[in-house]
C-alpha cells in the first residue's frame, strides 16, 4: 500500500486590511508525494512561483516531477502558476486537461476521479459551483482532505460568516453539504486560508448544531 | 480621446474528439493596446506562454508592458499563464488583485470596473457565476466586447446547445440576460472559442426569437 507524504508548501491566510477597503489573502499550496505519483494542490498567486519551486526542492523534487496539479477552484490565489507544470495532467475545478485535450468526467454527478490508490479528487461544490478537494487516505495522519476554500480555516466551523461572507460562497446550502461530507470522512483537513486542523468529535458536534441553524436561516431567506 | 488597437493573439476553438471521449479546446487571447494602457484578455492554457510572448512581440510589447490582465473566468484555458504578468493588476473573473491585496469591487451588483476612458470590465455572469467581459468603446470597429465564453462562437446564437451543453453554463437564464446586454451594446464580439463577429440586425433578431423559446424551456424545466 502506498504511503503518501503530505507537505504544506505554503500556509494560506486572509484578513481585511486596516482601512477595510481591501482583503489581504493568499491560498494554501500542498504537496502530496509518494514513490508512485506526485500531486501539487493549488498553485498560489501569480507572484509566488519561487515559493513552489523552493518547496519542491526541499522535498527533492522539481516542477517536472509533478504528475498532477489540482487547483481546487479557479480563483486567482489558487491558479497563478499553472505553466510551471507542463508535464502534469491539470485538474482545475471540475475540468481535467493536458494540452488542449479535456477529459470528460462526471464530477457534477458526485463521482470522484481516482488519481491512484487511496488518492482521489472529489467534487465539493459550494464556494464555487465547481470546487473540488483532494482526499488522501493512506498517510501517517490517517485520511487527510485538502479542501481549498470549502473551509476558509478551522475557526469558520464556529463562525460561518468567515466562509459565507468574508470568503464568499456561490451556494451556501451546497457548501454546507460538502462541508458535512468532508467532516465525515477526514481525520485532518487542510483549508484554503489557514493551518491544517484535526477533525475532533467536538468540531463535528459544533458543525451539526450550526448546520441546523444555517439551513433554517437559508430556508427563511 | 484614446483610440484602442485590438489584436487577437490567438483565436480559440473547441470540438469533440473523433471518439467523443474528450473535448479539444483552447481559449481566445486578445490584446487591447493604446498609448496609455495595455490590457491582455485571457492567458490561454498552461502550455501556451510562447503564443502570448510572440503575440506581444509582434505588437512591440513585452509581458512587463501589460498594465492589466483580465481573465474572463477561472477555467483552465483562460488562466494558464498569469505569472508572466507580475507588473499587471490581475482581474480574474470578479476578483481584482495585485500580489496578495484584493480590491473590493461590487461586480455582483452589476457595476463595471473602469480601467481607462472607454475601457471597462463588466460583469457578465452565466457561463460561470463570476464571468466578466471587457468593453472597448473607442476602436476603429466601434464598440468591441471581448466576451470570453459568454459566447462560445457566432454559431451559438442560432444553436444554443453550443453554449448551454457543449461549453456548459452554470446559469443559463443569467447567461441569456448577459448575452442580450452584450448584443445590445456591441458592434463586434470576440467570443471565447471562435473568430470575432459583427453584431448585425439579423443576429439580434435571431437572438430575440431564441430568448423567448429558451426562457419558455427554462421556466418549464
Amino acid at each position: 500500500m502506498d504511503i503518501y507524504h503530505i507537505d504544506v508548501l505554503k500556509e494560506g491566510y486572509s484578513y481585511l486590511s486596516e482601512d477595510k477597503q481591501s482583503l489581504v489573502a493568499n491560498g494554501t499550496s500542498t504537496l502530496v508525494k509518494s514513490p508512485g505519483v506526485n500531486v501539487l494542490v493549488d498553485t498560489l498567486s501569480a507572484w509566488d512561483s519561487h515559493i513552489l519551486i523552493e518547496g519542491l526542492k526541499r522535498n527533492g523534487l522539481t516542477c517536472d516531477k509533478i504528475n498532477y496539479v489540482v487547483c481546487t477552484h479557479g480563483h486567482s490565489d489558487h491558479i497563478g502558476n499553472l505553466n510551471l507544470f507542463q508535464r502534469a495532467t491539470q485538474i482545475v475545478g471540475m475540468s481535467i486537461s493536458s494540452g488542449d485535450v479535456y477529459q470528460i468526467h462526471p464530477f457534477e454527478k458526485g463521482i470522484p476521479y481516482q488519481i491512484a490508490n487511496n488518492l482521489e479528487v472529489i467534487p465539493t461544490p459550494g464556494h464555487t459551483l465547481s470546487d473540488v478537494s483532494v482526499m488522501v487516505k493512506s498517510t501517517h495522519l490517517g485520511t487527510v482532505v485538502i479542501a481549498g476554500d470549502l473551509f476558509e480555516r478551522e475557526e469558520d466551523i464556529k463562525d460561518p460568516s468567515l466562509w459565507k461572507e468574508i470568503a464568499g460562497s456561490e451556494n451556501p446550502k451546497l457548501q454546507l453539504q460538502s462541508r458535512e461530507h468532508i467532516l465525515d470522512i477526514a481525520d485532518y483537513i487542510i483549508p484554503g486560508h489557514g493551518p491544517m486542523f484535526k477533525v475532533t468529535h467536538e468540531l463535528k458536534e459544533t458543525h451539526s448544531t450550526i448546520v441546523k441553524a444555517e439551513l433554517g436561516a437559508i430556508s427563511k431567506s
